[in-house]
């Protein structure tokens, strides 16, 4: 065997492995007795130590050296194996263990703090979380030159930097903030109102999944505190959370879910355990669940079609036409709720938590201080006083499994999916049609064609550059569309 | 750190990468995408690799050679963990992991055949993995002088030998046969008749469960094809089926499961994660789910409790009285299905498989002359045809996930619980009164404190002798038993 095969074959089994690991954290958040929380914690901590030792085994830098890439696709692969074998190198592997079984733990001590509204319950793991993540960013900026918060926003989003990041939102936040004034000025359209019975929901939402090119066959639906989608190639799981009283928070999480979940289920089979065989990063990532979320399932073609197969499922639901169905989808409110913001909100969410999660990073802001932070902020940006930690502070998982880094890559995300869809719309000028009759496909199977079937053969920026015919990413074209979406719904 | 103590931090996390396993095992037969097959034997077979690799670590020997035991716990660990060194040890890792990927594989094909009552379906798999496991037992065997079958059937029962369970299947053969011809010559009491919904079965199966002592902090409930538990200390899982015509199939499989499961979750925590923090054997283990399941939850005075029980769940039920309701759940009938089958047919059906498997494994039997041989001897032995695969060779999922030497522990299971019974009885003579109030606590508190707490301590017979006060075990208690309880039931 040759030197690539070689490395490939071993690639293989870790990537096997790390697969392993991730169905684990799925049964962890949807299947898991509360009491194994602890031993769990230890099963992460041993499956975390064998990923490590096999990422940097000696063995892995002689193959890396030798190997000779047949092709592009090969070059690729070896570029990502070198990428995660370099910055395991850089963490020992007691932090790597002990970040497993901290974070593990850490996640159900959130989700009882989140519960019972207690913060101070949830305090103490996550400066343990913070300190293990700062440790481990030091050691992945040593002698780069990097800030410790680049370090650990190049483990999502390779290329991209906290400058860089923070540029684009300056860029973004006035248009944002004018047209969220505008539109809170103007009277508020009805809202949704009705009985919706959680197993009707529930048939609804298996059905968007399918019509959103959920493949049934290597996945399935769960219910969790937190909806997320988990795994690649032949077992990609989603989980969605129901409301009775709001179903838009099942409907659009599941879309959602599925925009992630189809990614990683239409990456080239040939890819399939091996580096490239993931999406490219969770920019790239999230540009997929928002576009079928946002662009497609919130237009007013799709949720004309919602509209009638909600108003068959609830009989007696409010608003009772299809324009205003579409205004109450798409109601911009100063909610407490990230995952239920609406478009024109959703990047001020995100630019909080960056600012927060930079801060506490850098070690300028302590765990102690974060929920009073978080609440000046959150008043200062939205207007509305924060009513308890759940609805703030506590809302999200991500920082309890150390997800520092991650929450800008939202935003990316929805930039990422403006350009998209412009580029799709172009592509496919009737695309309204098809959606006016429930069908996402001619948009599914163009995002498919374009961009997931690469899975990371391409870096981020490239990855959609190419989808879009050649442009970098900007955030012109998602400011543009919100503008023009809202401007029309809200007469502006 | 002491030997001692090296060498048990690094067993703990091979055993927290077993529970990984296991986890894998349970999440395939209950959650697992069907399209996800190809991909879990990868899974499977890297996991199994990284077991290998660790139980024939090198530095294994060397900390065996220098632990001391500070007490006789300590020596019980040694005599586990050098035992599992020396076992792996003979098994190449090649072998090992083929054996992985090819029975996970095997377990998916084996359910489709099965539903569709194919076994041509099956066989080219069955084939495969007969060959690896004969590979496997010819390795364990080698320069030993023990048959292929004997080395098998160590896995499962430390000590054991085929001949030693031939000569006592011998042994109670006439009398089960004896037994089996004289009830069949009387009226066979009335069955069970009602409508039986899947929700209700659900409902009364939680509660046996509770009331049968499983902790829901550490485990739950989920369907599967073939009822099983997985798992030990913190997360150890049952599984159940619903038939809506039969509700005792889900309790009676509840309530076995339940007797594993407890197993597990009763043993000493401070072994949790170590080698003796599980089950002594399989036939130990039986000797649990066997106990709980019959001894106890087919006793006349736990059926009276459950007949008023499922009359209130249940209206018009038949029958209506407690005692032909008893006759009812112990209806002796010669049923194709082995986990169905009554008491006195039970160990046949063992029996037949004990001999086939053992004609496998040799050699002596080709797979492709299973079936027949199979239906050959199901007449013989139980005076009715065969009338489909799924009713006879295809029945249980063993010998799919190449447990050959497994079905002998299930007699050798009841054989411990007979004498189980025996001295719970003397030791608790008051035991009727709390059954009767559908009160297992004190038999299974009895259970727990006797034998459960201990795990792999002591050697499986060892572990059956301490509890019922020293003697060893035998055939005869269960015997006795059957005969008393069914000659009573039938007038005989």
């Amino acid at each position: 065997m040759s030197a690539y095969d070689t490395l490939m074959a071993f690639q293989r089994e870790t990537e096997a492995l790390a697969q392993v690991a991730g169905r684990l954290g799925w049964d962890q958040e949807t299947m898991m007795p509360r009491g194994a929380a602890g031993q769990r914690a230890e099963e992460m901590a041993a499956l975390e130590g064998v990923l490590h030792a096999r990422r940097t085994d000696p063995r892995m830098g002689e193959w890396l050296a030798a190997a000779v890439p047949a092709d592009d696709a090969a070059a690729a692969q070896l570029r990502l194996i070198a990428r995660a074998h370099a910055r395991a190198a850089r963490v020992p592997a007691r932090l790597a263990q002990d970040l497993a079984r901290t974070t593990s733990l850490a996640q159900g001590i959130w989700a009882e703090a989140r519960a019972r509204d207690d913060v101070a319950h949830f305090l103490p793991v996550l400066a343990q979380v913070i300190a293990l993540r700062r440790e481990e960013a030091a050691a992945l900026a040593e002698g780069t030159g990097r800030s410790l918060y680049d370090a650990v926003l190049d483990d999502y989003e390779p290329g991209a930097s906290a400058e860089g990041i923070g540029a684009m939102f300056a860029r973004m936040r006035p248009r944002l903030v004018s047209l969220r004034e505008r539109i809170l000025g103007r009277p508020a359209p009805a809202a949704l109102e009705g009985h919706f019975p959680a197993a009707a929901q529930m048939a609804i939402a298996r059905d968007l999944a399918t019509g959103f090119g959920y493949d049934w066959g290597r996945g399935r639906l769960d219910l969790a505190v937190h909806p997320f989608s988990s795994g690649a190639a032949h077992d990609v799981r989603i989980t969605t959370r129901v409301d009775e009283a709001d179903p838009f928070n099942c409907f659009y999480s599941t879309i959602h879910e599925v925009g992630h979940a189809t990614y990683e289920q239409q990456v080239d089979p040939a890819f399939a355990l091996t580096p490239a065989g993931a999406g490219a990063s969770m920019g790239v990532h999230e540009s997929q669940s928002r576009i079928y979320e946002n662009q497609l399932g919130r237009s007013r073609a799709f949720t004309g079609w919602l509209f009638g197969r909600m108003q068959a499922a609830f009989p007696g639901m409010r608003p009772g036409d299809a324009d205003a169905f579409y205004a109450a989808v798409n109601r911009v409110r100063a909610g407490h709720i990230r995952t239920e913001a609406d478009e024109v909100h959703y990047n001020l969410h995100i630019m909080l938590r960056f600012d927060l999660e930079r801060a506490l990073i850098a070690g300028d802001l302590m765990p102690g201080d974060l929920e009073a932070a978080w609440n000046d902020r959150f008043a200062a940006d939205f207007g509305v006083a924060v009513d308890r930690p759940s609805h703030g502070v506590l809302q999200d998982v991500h920082w309890s499994v150390g997800l520092f880094g991650y929450f800008p890559t939202y935003t990316l995300g929805n930039v990422y999916a403006g350009c998209l869809h412009a580029a799709l719309r172009r592509d496919v000028p009737d695309l309204d049609a098809a959606l006016a009759a429930g069908d996402p496909s001619p948009a599914t199977r163009w995002l498919a064609d374009r961009l997931q079937r690469h899975g990371s053969r391409y870096l981020p920026a490239e990855t959609i550059a190419r989808a879009c015919g050649g442009a970098a990413p900007t955030e012109g074209p998602l400011l543009d569309y919100l503008e023009a979406k809202f401007g029309a719904l809200y007469g502006l």
